[in-house]
């Protein structure tokens, strides 16, 4: 195999993830390395810690960035949090439910799950009756923004539901962070996991993740180890604590948090409201677009994710061929569906970076070709 | 807490890590993000593979790159290899052997230990009296080259004991790949992991993992599932695989696969015996100039790593204020000691890029101006 070096070329990312990287967050990826126990390292933590805390809207001390992408963000909230034997209540409307439930069961937990349909948000009723049914449930786990389906649940609903039946509530936060409205300690979310790639317009391989007090002194009681050692946020606490001698864990991603940093600091510049606003708006314009070229929204309005827009593929338009067409003629990318949805179903992302007018344009002008 | 962009100086790295990334490595990672189901990225994805088979002597089929970094890499091996009960012969001359240890009890194995003098290679009468021993045994798990202290085993001795006693060998060479002689298939290890931020003077983040097809096939035939989800290697063979549909498994990391697989082609063009002359090189000049200002290596002569020099720090003169002056005044970092070694130790890497006259030149000046 002759190898050479690789020039990939600039795609407009309208998928479900990655997103198009703002070209200043690749210029921050790519400055000098610095080692990780570096006094202006440890400094630049502390402040992409502040940065994450902005982004949550938490105080939550415990506010870090997991050196993996978002998979290993949900591996580790349950694997800290969920202990052999304890009842998780969880939430299934797409893939990232059914991955959440698989992790439940990895940490020997037992996996109550309340089952919803493909393309809808969660039902609070359906999940009142099962903390109802289910006294001894220690966790209600659920997706803020299924990344398989587009649709947008209740965090702010369900985290008062699982407070109010005494449960600690895991979010995952992967594709809502910094596109829609996320407010951790107002919504009283104990254990919230996100990635870079999505609204953060970040290179992929970070995961944001928070933990309120409650959720630490969880961890702190366990009877049992965690079950990872790379993942044990017991001894990770140490290495992103800028108080007194840091302990060594491991070798931090330093160019990814320098990215991580910089996006962080653009939503902070633009501020979360203004973001929100401007996923909101651009979704509008997309969705009208969509609608003129006789496409469907799978997910109902009112549960719709504006940065994640899911359409059902028309009636003898062959899906591969399209998303392919769109690729080759114009590097504009778009998702194939997943699970349920493959094949029958586009997710076209508007995150972050890639939430803007000349985007929207490019993809329906594109769509409308590769239709005709 | 008013927070602006960062811009690190530029460092020149010459501890255990992080090394100097070489500017082409830096070059590659700012390339625009592509899809991770890009056909280009599944495409680069393989040719990442060939590049990684090249670096570590091996045909294995199973040989990719972790999404994270060498501890997870460490992980990767003992979670999906060691099943509850299996008896692990590990070998502990370090900090990395213990870490080895944690990763066999939290797999639920048992773990008989070799302890070894720190500083000191592994030895191998040690090790076979332990076979000898525990006839049950599974694994012989070893550190090529143990970055707490320097220490270079006999990786190749080791393996052909593991082979003689019928137990597979999980070898750490997060340090070794790249730096000194490494033949993954010739001296018949079963499961190896590295780190993308040493010799192949990458940055930090990515693991690179083979397998040998023992090794796969005791995955295979497991009788639990593994308990990480996200490394678990069987979900992973799909995603990693470049025949027929691709199954998702997590997003990439795709700046840092760009970044490893230029590394990788830089040491492919260089080729490795080159690469191991020439860490030997710079080694050789360096240790001379440590012996002329009175400095004293840890490790005995025959059992060195070229790629990292430990050295006891001589008596009245203070760890932290020299490390601190070559940081400050010449914008030099070399390590500290670490566990037994921390205050009364310094190691000082010559990884990679990091391998060059200028840098052997540079440190000796700082060090005699520091210590005089």
């Amino acid at each position: 195999m002759a190898i050479s070096h690789f020039y990939p070329p600039r795609r407009t990312l309208m998928g479900p993830g990655p997103s198009d990287v703002n070209p200043q967050v690749l210029a921050a990826l790519a400055k000098p390395t610095i080692g990780h126990l570096d006094p202006l390292f440890i400094n630049l933590m502390e402040e992409t810690k502040a940065l994450l805390q902005y982004a949550f809207q938490t105080q939550n001390e415990f506010t870090i960035a997991v050196s993996a992408p978002g998979s290993a963000g949900m591996e580790t909230c349950f694997v800290n949090l969920v202990e052999p034997g304890d009842k998780v209540i969880v939430c299934i409307n797409g893939v990232f439910g059914s991955r959440m439930k698989e992790n439940v069961i990895r940490c020997g937990g037992e996996a109550i799950v309340v089952e919803q349909e493909w393309g809808r948000a969660v039902d609070p009723d359906a999940v009142e009756t099962a903390l109802k049914a289910n006294p001894d449930a220690k966790f209600l786990a659920f997706v803020h923004a299924e990344t398989s389906t587009g649709a947008r649940s209740d965090a702010k609903a369900l985290c008062a539901l699982a407070q109010q039946y005494n449960c600690l509530s895991i979010v995952d936060a992967v594709t809502s962070l910094g596109g829609i409205e996320l407010r951790v300690d107002d919504w009283g979310i104990d254990a919230i996991y996100s990635g870079s790639q999505k609204c953060l317009s970040c290179v992929p391989g970070i995961s944001p993740v928070s933990l309120s007090a409650k959720a630490v002194a969880k961890i702190k009681a366990r009877k049992t180890p965690v079950q990872s050692w790379f993942l044990d946020q017991t001894l990770v606490m140490g290495y992103w604590s800028g108080e007194g001698k840091r302990s060594y864990h491991h070798t931090a991603p330093v160019n990814s948090i320098y990215a991580l940093h910089e996006s962080l600091l653009l939503l902070q510049q633009e501020t979360l409201e203004a973001s929100w606003q401007r996923h909101q708006t651009q979704h509008e314009a997309l969705k009208a677009g969509l609608l003129d070229l006789g496409l469907e929204f799978v997910v109902p309005k009112d549960e719709r994710l504006p940065q994640l827009n899911t359409v059902r593929i028309p009636q003898g338009v062959d899906d591969a061929t399209v998303r392919q067409y769109l690729l080759n003629e114009y590097n504009l990318e778009i998702g194939a569906g997943l699970g349920a949805f493959a094949g029958n179903a586009w997710r076209i992302g508007l995150m972050g970076y890639a939430a803007k007018s000349e985007n929207v344009l490019l993809c329906l002008a594109a769509l409308k070709k590769a239709l005709s």
